[in-house]
């Protein structure tokens, strides 16, 4: 590259554990090194996201963006999106990472009109196909910003307005065009405006058959084109809009089956909005994995003492091994899925080269959690746990119930005459702090190696 | 009634706003006034919970109960079981209110086998059923306890012991049956315990299936026995378990179809719950309005700033205005629903004629709110805020998206060349403070005649 | 006016209830009826929040602003700022409210150094002033925004930089003199960033220290040039900090006693901010009142179910009726204390002339709030019940406990031989639901008339 | 011991992190292993709580208690509470810690009067006494259970009732003649109905006086008689209360400094009372540590999507590392303060020896956090890094500022003309990710030793 952007960083190394202390190389994340049959790059597929790391200024409701970054000297609009694509492939390679994301308005201006903005959008995707030819970097998903704009201030396919409605059809359309042209392994949709305001002057159920609509016209567009990504929702409760209406997880599947949306569209699942929506980042993806329904993962942490949304690059070696957990019982992230860093740096973290801490705790942490969650599955650590708490429905009335040859008669003439004492024996006492004491350990005991 | 538990209260009667200042009366309910085309008693069938009226005394975690009731002098448990149906109908009866709802455990004290608990239980329902036809009062809905009992520690159909979930099912068995012969209209199921501690010991799927189970049998046992309840299903997010199951409407109704129980089962919803999830009661209940599973309602109303359920009586006429739109809107609670006080008084409201204020106010307050809301309706002010908002898939490219015959192409050729002004032209500003405002006026001009 | 701004909309006048259905009008302040003793006007004091009404362009972290306001096509800084006061003072005649207050960096654009951005300023105060006299319109107060420039990041008076230091004071420096001109009443520092990202890279007590040092500067610099507003502190208990060290105003208060801050400084409170610190606004208005320390109000309303600061336009008549209550309690919201409007409309209500709506539900709430209190207060309806409550310190044991004439010993004389049930039969029910219908009453009854 | 209760269990002992898997023993709790300069037990000085663990039947609002203990045959209350101080000194000495803390009413029943009350408790307490002359078990702390029983429904010291005032003085001068028999080195206070249900009929202002006028009768019964402990308040935001005023540890300090008791109190700090108030537990601490006002610690951890107290043992090694990095900078937990478990299991992990279980995370968890801590202490690691960060208060203006020579006039004339790029030029940016990185390799580090 003849203009170095991300100066005094040379390509991300993995040092290992016991030798790194400080600074720049991955202490867990070995990309090529096989763990429980894959390599680690294939089992975590970690995902750049470029409205986070090339766009973001961070500003926040209070305050003007801090952000320092190496292109700040270009003014042309254009000059700055080309730009930045070359310093985005210098990141990616760098760091490591095989996968890159991004939202269609990231990448270039809008124009008056959309016919305008898609022209300026092409332009940059030409570069960043160009690119992908010399480099073998894979798009993880791509997806349409719906929301930035005023034209969206009441949703994109739930606005009132029909215009804004046809114009979002519109602009993914070319989105969708330009998933195929980047071979977009997903599509993801976050619906941040599809929701409501208040209740008072919301007709929720005609907002949520347009929603419907616009996903059928779209997977039938993605059809028509030969674009098979797969297709992602990606709940949130709420912010910006009071009430999203993908809350969580489950919400969003029902909302998936009423609308039958369930065979053709899965999750994408994020731990900041898992948080905001009352759960932990394990408990959604368990929901999905459970549902079959399991497609992404954005990897984030949030605060929870704090009501709002702060992608935070994961540190939270607790958190990651409870998700990597959920992900070596379902084989994999999802047969397509990978972990995108849908984070960014606090606003005081503003430097440059800052970005490269960031992912690089967040890569860390998840892959510390991939190595502990398959050591605890190759001892059968909490398999054996859970085998043995249920055990009970193996056989005698447990087992009738399984078969279905059980029913309240049956039930009632086995139960009626049992005294309290033997119902009390029958239960097993679950020790948790025996758990967390075991799991303490399996972190320590995993990583130190 | 030779013996008078309830001394010092007459009948409650209908005094109306402007005659009423404080203590015993009505200001808004009158129970045999038409208004929007009914008796306000048949809009809001009002019911008396058994367990926190007669049973509850008032403890909370750090304290024990402070309650003082009528009968607590007496010390044999099923002298004081069937001395507290007298105190019930008495209350009822100078309540004014047409429905009780109870819970098996709160009528009848426990023996050591589940062949004794029926019995003991069966002399109560023998006294209610004679005070039922005595006074023509009707049981809304009964339901089981099935989580105050040690057996029930880890749930009762998500136990992981299959004798518990067998006691569970024999149990439900006889409450059934009890329903039936008390002729309930309704047949609710909380699963305080269905619900997890840890995810780590938990077998979510199977945990679930087994629910379902449970439900399909004791769907098949009604109608084997001819008990034709609606079966309703009551969400609530979390306490006593980490996390509950039937989290909210919209998780329960993913439930519901994933199990095929949607079309036998309908959702019971609670104020108090809704908040516990992030939600309104209002929006709880618009889920399942426009689902078409809106069942009953539990009024009661949380503390937004408190994180447990407090289960006040209503007193808030923004919520019940709020609610009682919705109903207003479905054109009832739901063919069998009304309006139960899953309610009680605080732990230093201890006086046993507290428990009329309790009631009068919570009672007023839904009436009011009923008030308010079939004004609004009357007057169409929400109904063309909303028809104004969405009027422009009356016509055009939006009569297009409804009739299904507008797609990604069509649509793109309809915007691609509007520019900028013109789409934010077509958007509308929605001035939700007008609303407020007009809400506020409502709400005056309505309660003060 | 020679160029009219908000067309379409004459001077809002008293109407009263009984004649205002919807629309632009107030329902309840009549600025020049006197009740309690004092004209409305005198009690409220209400002021329209420049920030808010003039210069907010309803972004949101997700979005690019929306708001249409009259005076967006002029593209010169300088011009645009000149242009906002003339629109400013317009919408004040309209509206007929007598207070605005102001942030220094609303009124005009900053220059490179802080000599030119005062410059800029100083243009804009001039023609302030020249309006105030043709007008006799009043600041409440005004302030510094120390928050929004990048330099500001970790802080103004607390940042890690004495050179951030250094300029904020003398930024302040300035915005005390403007004070001066302009005859604030008061002065409010709101500390946005006066808190810490993380405890781990922060010294806490230093940067209170700096703080507190500040703090001193400015009232030493007040009293040099003769500034003799009541200084106010305003807490926040997070957003956008972590952790901002103004939590609430206890916490203020107990910063202020530290730091020997008590006898010149007092409070100013708001209700989104009580919120989300875990307290209604009644509280914290309640705590700062006791301590003699309530200087002025903020009136907005937060949405308790949402974790961030939303400062919707007040219109719950009860969280008005608390705070009025304690204002009326208090005499005056503080000798020299007002109601500001820290409120701004949704981003959906995005027209310029629903900023009228916003301010009349406002005042209106406020206005509704102060005649309940007002009616409440003459009928003697809380204070007798609180009388009562307390009345065993009046006589007794109780009076030796307040004249300090018991100790441990005398009180176990007391006490030791009392019989639990004498202990019990002592304490009284305090039926809250009773208090809640009445204040229902109240709200209805007053607010009718 | 000629009856033992903890059956199954030896002593535990230290195995180290390397050998231990799993079960009973410590990873890293090594009591006389000097670290940092003194003891692991000195610094650490673990206490079980009565009340949770001999006490606590496992109950919660919705069910009753599961708890299986020992002694749960014994059925007269005083052979039971006599039973217990055996079965609590057998499981003392098991687990090797050197204190317990207790409340009055945990450890004898209540007779009619104080009198009987007292003397049940003497005969406790002469038990426990020749217990500590046998095995050196000091008392941490005592305390008095003024919460519980029905009488303290709306408070003890803040009872609207003189006569329960009256009472709750006389109990707790028995509780100080306990203290000092037993050689407690604190005497706590939490105030769990010191608080308010609603403000409307709440004299706030009056009831925080009672409570002083309380606290200092209190101090000077114990100078009477010559108990010396370090006195201590406990704060908590709400629950059982809906706002207890000694809310958070700033408020605390607050009621303090204003009531003349911040000389002769300080603070014991609990984890899970600092999230439901908004804090971290290290922010808790450090509040009080900066007050010079830090005196012990209550060893639990609640979680953060729960809104009520869970109490549970403490696992988690982030937490324990920033407590402990505290404990560190202040040389000490406090001159007589120590960790006490305020903690209890899950309601499903009922089986008497899964107190071990919890005991045994807790404490090691805690011991984990010291080493980790002092590893980061010994390194310089955070020291440095903050120093830096402050480092131009240390010459030029900064130190003018510090110095007090500088006033708003001279730091104008430093600022005014300093352009916005060197202004940004001078603040740093700070990667938090970096430091969120080294953590956690300080933690595998270090424990994997």
């Amino acid at each position: 590259m003849t203009n170095e952007y991300w100066q005094g960083v040379d390509q991300i190394k993995y040092i290992g554990h016991q030798d790194k202390k400080s600074g720049l190389g991955f202490q867990y994340y070995n990309p090529d090194e096989v763990i429980g049959g894959k390599k680690m790059r294939d089992w975590l597929r970690f995902s750049v996201a470029y409205w986070h790391t090339f766009d973001q200024r961070l500003v926040d409701p209070f305050g003007d963006g801090t952000a320092q970054r190496p292109y700040d000297h270009i003014t042309d609009p254009m000059d700055l999106a080309l730009a930045k694509v070359d310093a985005a492939f210098e990141f990616y390679h760098k760091l490591g990472v095989d996968y890159l994301c991004f939202h269609d308005r990231d990448l270039a201006p809008e124009g008056d009109t959309l016919r305008e903005t898609n022209r300026n959008l092409d332009k940059v995707i030409d570069k960043i196909v160009d690119y992908q030819k010399q480099t073998g970097m894979k798009v993880l998903w791509n997806t349409s910003n719906m929301f930035t704009n005023p034209r969206f201030v009441a949703g994109a396919a739930t606005s009132p307005d029909a215009d804004v409605f046809a114009y979002a059809a519109a602009q993914l359309k070319h989105s969708l065009e330009i998933g195929k042209r980047v071979g977009a392994e997903n599509y993801v949709f976050w619906g941040g405006r599809e929701g409501y305001e208040s209740l008072w002057n919301t007709n929720m159920k005609l907002e949520q058959e347009h929603a419907a609509k616009f996903f059928h016209m779209a997977k039938d567009y993605a059809n028509e084109i030969g674009f098979d990504a797969q297709m992602l929702l990606e709940p949130k409760p709420k912010e910006p809009s009071t009430h999203q209406y993908d809350f969580d997880a489950a919400t969003t599947i029902a909302f998936m089956k009423e609308y039958d949306l369930d065979k053709d569209f899965k999750l994408n699942l994020e731990g900041n909005h898992a948080n905001l929506a009352g759960h932990t980042y394990q408990h959604e993806i368990r929901v999905a994995r459970e549902a079959n329904l399991l497609g992404s993962l954005d990897a984030n942490q949030g605060d929870k003492l704090i009501g709002w949304d702060i992608d935070e690059f994961p540190s939270d070696l607790y958190e990651a091994t409870a998700a990597m957990y959920e992900v070596v019982e379902n084989g994999s992230i999802g047969p397509r899925g990978g972990l995108n860093f849908d984070a960014k740096p606090r606003r005081s973290s503003f430097a440059a080269n800052d970005l490269f801490y960031g992912h690089i705790v967040g890569i860390d942490t998840f892959a510390a959690g991939l190595r502990v969650a398959l050591k605890m599955k190759q001892d059968g650590f909490l398999e054996k746990l859970v085998a043995d708490r249920y055990s009970s429905y193996q056989s005698g009335v447990g087992a009738e119930i399984e078969a279905g040859t059980a029913d309240f008669k049956s039930l009632e003439s086995y139960a009626i005459d049992k005294p309290q004492s033997e119902l009390i024996a029958a239960t097993s006492s679950d020790p948790l702090e025996e758990v967390k004491d075991t799991i303490n350990h399996y972190i320590i005991e995993t990583l130190s190696k």
